[in-house]
């Protein structure tokens, strides 16, 4: 009786994340899904990346989480659009909440949509919301080892951020062990080393972000 | 439709675990289920607890994790009884699992089981494990609005353990703020700030454990 029910619901999932991508892509929006445990630093990330990338993109954020709107009102601060989903107990987002949040956001010439989901390692990674890619958090202070435990996430995303560099010389995390894991997980994944708090290591991610971006226009005229 | 799927679901799963619960309290073992986000600790904290304690309870320890034996093989290498659930992508722990890994584990003689729960702060706080007390476990690198943000985990855990206290001068992690939201939600909320691996705080987290083994003969005989 379970299986059939937990189908359905992905079914239904997908067939509107397909909606939502052909919404983006019409607007050649790059849509990226934050996923990572609580406090990875999703929200650090967008912090710095609204701020310093203003000049070149226009960035709106869907921001995921049970309860407040904490996020959002960090995220808005820098200037960007912002509109919070609380999820109320649920623990990911789904494609049908971020098309419900699409509508609360003025998408003209908005360039990238950042999406951040609901702090969770697992359930998240299940659910399609329409992105391009998923983008994958991982703080060096959640140890070294959860791309072999959390298989699923490192398999599916484009992109893994090593957040919280700063902290390495604090923390027992062996860099080379957990690139060596998220690698065989995912042989195209591009891995950014960084540190929000810091600022060492954003420029490589803000230039893959700007590749990204030229990546979606020419899908689109291609 | 889903509602009363879930919701079934649920009630099958008290059911169970109220037979686990009794099954345990016949032999008076007290037992925690220790829930956080991945990369808290929660197996840290079982390796110093299983050494510092080895000569005053017998513990035996169940690993839940999506995949791997890793945490079961440390928490083995203490010396302690330890089996491991993989869930191979569920989300969480249930009293159907807990049951299934107890005729696995010799139960003769032991004082305190634990039950580390997948890492996630989310789903595993709505399954009942047949535990006497749901620990949270919540590491300063992840951020002071943790409590706010996860609500259900720290209004229902009987204490919370605040880990990694030796990384408190490298993050902005406000004690006071996160203490403050986690009372908001549960008056009677035990907290230990602690650090695992400079050993720091402890002592508190020992004598508490041994309060309530205590109580829980007690329980028994009163």
């Amino acid at each position: 009786m379970q299986i059939p029910v937990i189908r359905n619901v992905l079914e239904a999932n997908e067939k509107m994340a397909d909606k939502v991508r052909e919404r983006l892509s019409g607007r050649d929006i790059l849509a990226l899904n934050l996923i990572s445990s609580p406090g990875a630093g999703k929200t650090s990330l967008l912090e710095r990346t609204l701020r310093d990338l203003a000049g070149k993109f226009r960035m709106a954020v869907i921001e995921g989480d049970l309860q407040t709107s904490n996020d959002a009102e960090r995220v808005a601060a820098t200037g960007a659009q912002a509109v919070q989903i609380n999820t109320e107990g649920g623990c990911h987002l789904n494609s049908d909440m971020v098309s419900r949040a699409l509508d609360k956001l003025s998408l003209d010439g908005v360039d990238i949509l950042f999406i951040e989901n609901v702090g969770n390692l697992v359930c998240p990674v299940e659910f399609d919301c329409g992105e391009d890619a998923k983008i994958a958090l991982l703080s060096v202070a959640e140890g070294d080892d959860k791309p072999e435990k959390y298989p699923l996430l490192f398999n599916l995303a484009k992109a893994m951020v090593l957040n919280k560099i700063d902290l390495l010389p604090h923390v027992d995390f062996d860099r080379a062990r957990a690139r060596a894991f998220a690698v065989k997980l995912n042989r195209s994944l591009e891995i950014f080393e960084l540190s929000c708090r810091s600022g060492e290591g954003l420029e490589a991610w803000y230039r893959w972000l700007e590749k990204a971006r030229a990546g979606k226009m020419r899908g689109r005229t291609g």
